[in-house]
């Protein structure tokens, strides 16, 4: 069956205290509905649509980075969930299907738990869980899976508030009746808001059926302060943690690796303590990553090592071997197999060949004040310590460049390329020089 | 009402096993003593003493750095803490007040629990906490607030033992009486020591009012381990955690940034994994601060991002949107707005113009083997990497230099400066060096 | 009494999902076989033997350098326990002494466990401990130390099964009646392998001795998954922690620091947090480490300051008061008392002179591409920035090289060598570059 999603984000999340907006709040790299959104996109759906409201561009940028195909609609005023799929139905229109709503600060939902809750045929679903303290969650009368109602707790009796089974909002229901139900919600309650839980009593009140789909509570976490943010982060971490030692990653101390939403390490991926990956990294069986490592946006192939205290930033692309030792930045830069690049150096905007030999102290000057420029090097060259790389330029294979070189021109295949001046020794000279210093700091002493 | 502070911070802290004076090991980057002196400080005394014995020559120093106007007393022999307040006394000549004694090893006492102690009227006023687990801790015989006498443990009853409110030894008196009560201190006792608690049973001897202030034991907590000194310090930190996520700052992973005494951070600042605060760090409002960053000294104004592999010392001084990337170290040095420092880079005793950037491997060269000197850079120039700037030097506004180039005299505005040879290319030169090193090494092969 | 060790250590770890055999995976920095291995080393044995399975090259390779007097033996099937010691018994040739079995993948049995079941004169002894939660282990019937028979699980009765006294698999007994009982061994069992443990049940059938040793629990914990190793590193690093916090480290967060089997701290050394120790670093009294350091193979002399951000690698050594600072990288170099190697420097296959400055951006040119050469530099010499030293080459004491300086030729004793052009200065030229370049950035803009 063909389905939509509803991505409710137009919340503000004042208790965050944050001019931020709640759902641009980053967990495992990604911003919070990019979570929700990627459980959604798990049922393939025909159509997503994002309701932003609070800070509403920055919003819209950050969805349309993250899921091209998302269309974003605003709800200018916040009068309630009801209020804020309602804002969604236009972009439904010519939908026919099932349409789930969900909410941009829940993070942990599955996408089996997003199958399940698709593939019910009653004319309504809600998806509920078992509290095990259940405080002031909406309850859900049920029988089986049959959904009678949903009680606010404040409207509650002692007998219905002992029940476990809550409400955890998300909603699916047929892309038609959605619209007639939500049509039909009032919002004559304390707060003045329309909910969109009121469509299940609206249904049943036309003699549709009603259901209960569940999943474990912990899908069902909102966000609303740092607090639970940063428990939410050491979760999400866990979780990724030991799906990495079940796939055969080995970590020296797991407790210290952060991952991404989308990090992929193959088998025997040896990581150190302290290893930080942004969004965007694949790692090939059999690499190794020291401590102090922090990664972006980059691939890192077979039996290539990193680190310790190596930066790779978007761009980075490791074929096998590779090496990149300690104090090295790599940005939007191909490394064929083998290369070696030990040291202090910053490689950017780059491509180089198999098997060079990249010295301490290189520097690609891929930037000219005002554009950014592209070094190209062959294959087996050697690129001496310290040599400055003026881009655009290209030293060919097997060439070499001599140490504290700057090369602002093209260095042919086998060629060696030097740019420095000759060494001009003055005996005698430092001594003089020392006794000079000393005296004059010895003078300033005294008359001081 | 006039008030004084009694610092005891002479004991050396045998289970320590250090040579460092206990009060001078460190919590959250602060000497332990400097954190009951600025809980103190908050009453804003009159006078501070601080009774020095163990170590005196380095706690003196260390109490002078911390606080300038505190007055030091030797106590030479360690003869109890009622010892150690005599020698205070000639330091309070001519004062008339409330006199509060606190102790160097115990960090965690806050200032509303002294101002509290401070307003007491009674003739001597002992702070006590409800123990968890009493243990050996001397028990306060009181009615309400009315203390009628203190007991050691070893002394008390079984009916006494089962007093929970505790002796913490912090005490407030005026200083009249506590001269003349100290006097009055005998060592009549197993340790032969002079107790200052036993000031409460003079006092109550001579019909005098005795009190007790109470606050929660954890401020009562004392340091004497190493392993307590760990806890203790887990639990600062622990505490500005907390309240760095309330007021609004990300992190990413909270236990894994660690905070000095005076750290201040604005609101929506975020920070990576792995961040450290030495003392003296002030960041503004929506700065960023990525993984893997040292922070010591310096300013951060809004909209700047440093890190990650960024270092920052005393006197880093950081305008608005300055960026500072990875391998950089920034020492006494000023940025204007803007300026952007990427990589690689040390930039100390600077001033750098609005709107320049700095090439990676940047160098300014500010020391001579004797003196250091400056470096001053203009607005918007642009410094080619790996530029050695010979301080003292000064780059104009809207300069360049080239990239390699030593720069020892004085640029222009509006100039290039240049410090390089031209570059040299041989053809084939590297093949025919290649093949020797080559040659040599399955020559070294054969003859091995 | 002679003792002979034989360890097992050729399972393949199937439960790992590695390609490295289990024994080889690491913790505290030393392969799992290497615990078991320095535990046994503590007996001072005549021979020890390594039975290898799975992975034989790469564990052979290891124990050779874990232990180059070690002798491997092959295990080509693994049919259990007692087939792995029958390949062992050849080794044992000439032999007379007791021998001690056990495992590669149980890293926390400790020295004097060992030296008390070498220490046992029944024929046959067996290592057990009292189980929190014996499940499945095998059960050892004993009275007092007295060792009846050992109960499989799966064989036990009810009664049997609420014994905790468990079998830890670790055996000792003479070397002639090990061989004599080892070669009697059946295999009529549900999964047709050789069990060592039965060799018990043997000695009892021929009316001789058999006893039980006991150790803690904690000492018997095998390895079997990666959550297992990642746990068990946890247990060993908190052991290192507090033994070092007892030993008088101060360590600014405990639980920051990884330690390797062999780290040795002197008292007073002071860690900041993130600090990481690999195998074979030892650091003297009172030096420092500053954060985000990483350590392996080095020695650090009393007084030293190292960090934060410093790369310590196999052959550094730092004589007293020496100071690393960040972004510094040192391999296989000596550095004299005083030296000061303070910002992004890379000194390899070196040796420095006492009160040596080496400065920013300094890198030892240690490698042609074929061949490693060594760089000296005497005393109180003063090695300018960006110094480029071309090995082999040898600075003189009391030398100075200027800034950018590219050295290749030796430089005698209070000689200046500089190697570098002069400074050529346009004015004006900057703001026509810029200028240029703006234009074509805005024609491009036009354009597009």
């Amino acid at each position: 069956m063909a389905i939509a999603l509803i991505v409710l984000a137009a919340g503000q999340g004042t208790r965050m205290n944050s001019d931020l907006p709640k759902v641009l709040h980053r967990l495992g790299g990604a911003p919070l509905f990019a979570h929700a959104l990627a459980a959604g996109r798990g049922l393939e759906p025909e159509r997503v649509i994002v309701v932003a409201g609070h800070g509403a561009e920055a919003v819209t940028k950050a969805v349309a980075k993250a899921d091209p195909e998302a269309q974003i609609v605003l709800q200018t005023e916040q009068l309630g969930t009801g209020h804020a799929v309602a804002q969604a139905l236009p972009a439904l229109a010519g939908f026919e299907g099932r349409v789930l709503v969900l909410y941009g600060d829940t993070p942990f939902i599955r996408p089996e738990t997003l199958e399940a809750l698709a593939a019910s045929s009653a004319d309504v679903t809600v998806l509920g869980f078992e509290a095990t303290d259940p405080g002031r969650y909406g309850r859900l009368i049920a029988e089986g899976e049959a959904l009678e109602r949903i009680v606010e707790f404040k409207d509650a009796t002692d007998q219905e508030r002992a029940i476990t089974l809550c409400n955890s909002g998300v909603i699916a229901c047929d892309a038609g009746l959605l619209s007639e139900l939500v049509a039909g919600l009032g919002n004559d309650n304390a707060a003045g808001e329309y909910y969109l839980t009121d469509i299940v009593a609206a249904a049943r009140a036309r003699g549709l059926s009603a259901e209960v789909a569940t999943c474990p509570e912990a899908e069902t976490l909102g966000i609303n302060t740092r607090a639970e943010l940063a428990r939410a982060e050491a979760l999400f971490q866990a979780r990724m943690r030991d799906e990495a030692l079940e796939n055969g990653v080995t970590m020296v101390d797991p407790g210290t690796v952060w991952f991404a939403l989308d990090t992929y390490l193959g088998r025997d991926v040896v990581l150190g303590p302290h290893v930080v990956f942004g969004p965007g990294v694949t790692v090939e069986s059999g690499a190794q990553i020291e401590a102090f490592c922090h990664l972006e946006g980059c691939h890192i192939s077979r039996g290539a090592t990193v680190g310790p205290f190596a930066r790779l930033r978007p761009g980075a692309e490791l074929a096998e071997e590779v090496h990149i030792g300690n104090f090295v930045e790599v940005k939007n830069a191909i490394l064929g197999e083998g290369v070696k690049v030990g040291h202090l150096t910053y490689l950017g905007d780059a491509e180089v060949g198999e098997g060079t030999n990249i010295g301490a102290g290189t520097i690609t000057c891929n930037y000219d004040g005002v554009f950014k420029h592209r070094t190209t090097i062959g294959a087996n060259a050697f690129i001496g310590s310290d040599t400055m790389l003026v881009a655009p330029v290209t030293v060919g294979a097997g060439a070499m460049t001599g140490s504290g070189s700057t090369i602002t021109e093209d260095v042919p295949p086998g060629a060696v390329a030097l740019g420095r001046a000759k060494q001009v020794t003055k005996p005698g000279l430092a001594t003089k020089l020392f006794e000079m210093l000393r005296a004059r700091k010895a003078a300033l002493k005294k008359g001081s």
